[in-house]
């Protein structure tokens, strides 16, 4: 029972894909020498699950709302797990295990604001997530927080706000003048990477998610890596993904989702693999895609527009739930499962790529389970880092982040003067 | 007070523009006399906007939900008008003013049967849309809905249900036999650019959203188009979207959207365009992304990725929501405005963007406004409609979205044998 990934209509053959098992080994052999690949090593530290699960377990108020507050891979890992691994309408339920879960990801003044008013500041824990200490917007966030929840008849910040971050920087300095706990962002796994430390895990494991199981799942695919010969799955994948960009001029990556649960892993991917990648005039962009919605539209520009992609459907062989179809309805769909419906919806828009001839991956989830969905994230992880070594940049950098970053500041700063 | 179309940054010079204006034109021209283009007569069909004030009026029972049932083009118009003009937490407020709107959009059991779960179906209006009324997704959803609902102690169907659908088809003839309420689908108008008629209009009025002020806007767009030079703003973005893609090898149109309610009205158009576009061989590929949300990824892509792609950043100049960041923030952030910091981001990031020399579009919103909603929405849509005749495509089919459609179905079909 462990994730399924199908190469056979990726249009690489298996002798072009077999040349590069030994550059492919050079490439993680160097990570694993690499101080800034930590993402791996942070799988084998017992100390960092042990935080999380202490903190966890060591926090008596029963919360109703847990917010983080963090930007793009500060947020989308915890996110995209709770999203994948709670029932869909946890947040909904009455009888819920845990928290409601809550990422803003955003400054948006409307979405945040609106977000603020629904939450009660005595039963709200805030989790900050910035490695640096100073990402822009997740400090704007906190301090438009405090500034929204006030401060009379509160309890101290230090009992309803938790913090992870680097060994240093502003927002390590003004937790410990606060005395709020402090979580680690190891120096070594930069944020895009973070979803197996705490930054990724506290807010799931809070909310019920046995992140044990999902860090597990990693170890797991991580050792199928490490043993297979061009370094396993991940191995195949950072292969047929670059050479349909670099050799075959397909520089557009789709992946096409099919199961709702699962959407925000697509987002998390996308942004790992674009920031990772998009560098020095190259780097492919990630698309993702909600099956079947988007059949009745991109499907089109899939099928008959421009040969420039390369896709990858991702579903699960067994949904949780099971949902009849009426006796009234048409005959192809009286007394089914709506689960074979969807099922045969992304089997018939793979074989409409395929009859195509358009390059097609596959990844099989036996089930939405924790150590599936830790399986996928340390394989695509490991994609993106083995990728960066194939197309001969740093996987680890964002320098062109830092330009926006840098014109944002000065935006702000010639306006308060 | 309208929208602005800020063309400046387009790196497509005046001159070149300029040259399309006759064949837009003529364009517009052969529009107006296409069978198909009906999105343009149904702004001045007063029937259809009174059918739909008329069933919203009518309705007496108070509704606690509304279920849109539809895919794709049959279900994104009219969420992307609820998330643009109600409250962000319009469904979650108790003193809401109309029912709560969902929008399933997919087939996926855990989403769709998490959704049910927690309607009552005595008080939830169900909203069912396809233009055909044989779309499959669209009557299992119908037919699974009817099946968990049950129908013991239930009122009957026609007290329950409206049906937005053509002329004749599957679904008018079980509506007809129910006695179920019928609102137009006009023959002239393609699912996808009938977000201005019921199947668009119908939710967001029962919602409270004042859908004259939208059509007005729309109107109001058709008017400025019809009498620019070059057809106005739908024109001259049609031709620079066109040059970027076919002369200068842009074929990645990314919208860059600064307001979370603005969102779906990105993915509206993503679908918008690549339907209708994706054809013989060719069409652009659009990319919607969250600002700022995806400055801490993709922007790394956009600044240093590869020049093949042409940006469009929208947003709002004035949010209706002020958030004050606390007087413990940093300098730069202290006292101010969360959507002065929101705004600065993406200033920034056109900045960032322009100083790499990428082509660059900005669409200001004076205000996230019914009739500027309107704008937006026709302009686009018209917009699309010329890029067809520029690119030499038929913008109103969608031929390979059936070959996946009749894939699907021989698979249900031969397992239900």
């Amino acid at each position: 029972m462990e994730l399924a990934v199908d190469v056979r209509h990726s249009r690489i053959a298996a002798d072009e894909r077999r040349a590069f098992a030994r550059p492919l080994r050079r490439a993680l052999e160097r990570l694993d020498a690499d101080e800034r690949a930590g993402f791996l090593r942070a799988l084998h530290r017992p100390a960092l699950l042990r935080e999380v699960r202490d903190f966890a377990a060591g926090t008596r108020r029963a919360w109703a709302d847990v917010v983080q507050l963090g930007i793009g891979g500060s947020s989308l890992g915890g996110h995209a797990l709770c999203r994948a691994l709670l029932p869909a309408n946890h947040n909904e339920r009455s009888g819920r295990r845990g928290p409601r879960f809550h990422f803003p990801d955003n400054v948006d003044p409307e979405s945040f604001g609106a977000l603020l008013e629904r939450l009660d500041p005595r039963r709200t824990l805030v989790h900050v997530v910035s490695k640096s200490g100073s990402t822009l917007e997740t400090v704007a966030q906190l301090h438009a927080l405090l500034e929204a929840f006030g401060s009379r008849r509160l309890p101290p910040l230090r009992e309803r706000i938790a913090v992870t971050t680097g060994a240093s920087g502003a927002l390590r300095d003004f937790a410990e003048s606060e005395g709020i706990p402090i979580l680690t962002a190891p120096a070594d796994v930069p944020g895009r990477y973070s979803v197996l430390t705490a930054s990724g895990l506290l807010v799931p494991a809070l909310c019920g998610v046995p992140i044990g199981q999902v860090v597990a799942g990693a170890r797991r695919m991580e050792a199928r890596c490490r043993s297979g010969r061009g370094v396993g799955p991940a191995g195949q994948l950072a292969v047929i993904h670059y050479l349909h960009d670099a050799k075959y001029d397909r520089s557009i990556h789709v992946e096409l989702i099919y199961a709702d649960a699962l959407l925000l892993l697509g987002a998390w991917f996308r942004q790992l693999w674009a920031e990772s990648l998009g560098k020095r005039g190259r780097g492919p962009t990630p698309v993702t895609a909600r099956g079947t919605t988007d059949q009745h539209s991109q499907i089109q520009l899939y099928t008959e527009g421009p040969d420039d992609k390369l896709y990858t459907v991702v579903r699960a062989e067994r949904l949780r739930r099971r949902l009849r179809v009426g006796r009234r309805a048409p005959r192809a769909l009286a007394g089914r499962d709506l689960g074979a419906v969807f099922d045969a919806e992304a089997r018939g828009t793979a074989a409409a790529l395929r009859s195509c001839g358009r390059p097609l991956l596959e990844l099989r989830l036996p089930r939405i389970a924790p150590a599936v969905v830790g399986e996928l994230l340390l394989m695509q992880q490991l994609q993106t880092a083995l990728a960066g070594a194939l197309y001969g940049v740093d996987p680890f950098t964002q320098p062109g982040v830092e330009a926006a970053k840098q014109a944002a500041l000065r935006i702000l700063e010639r306006r308060s003067r």
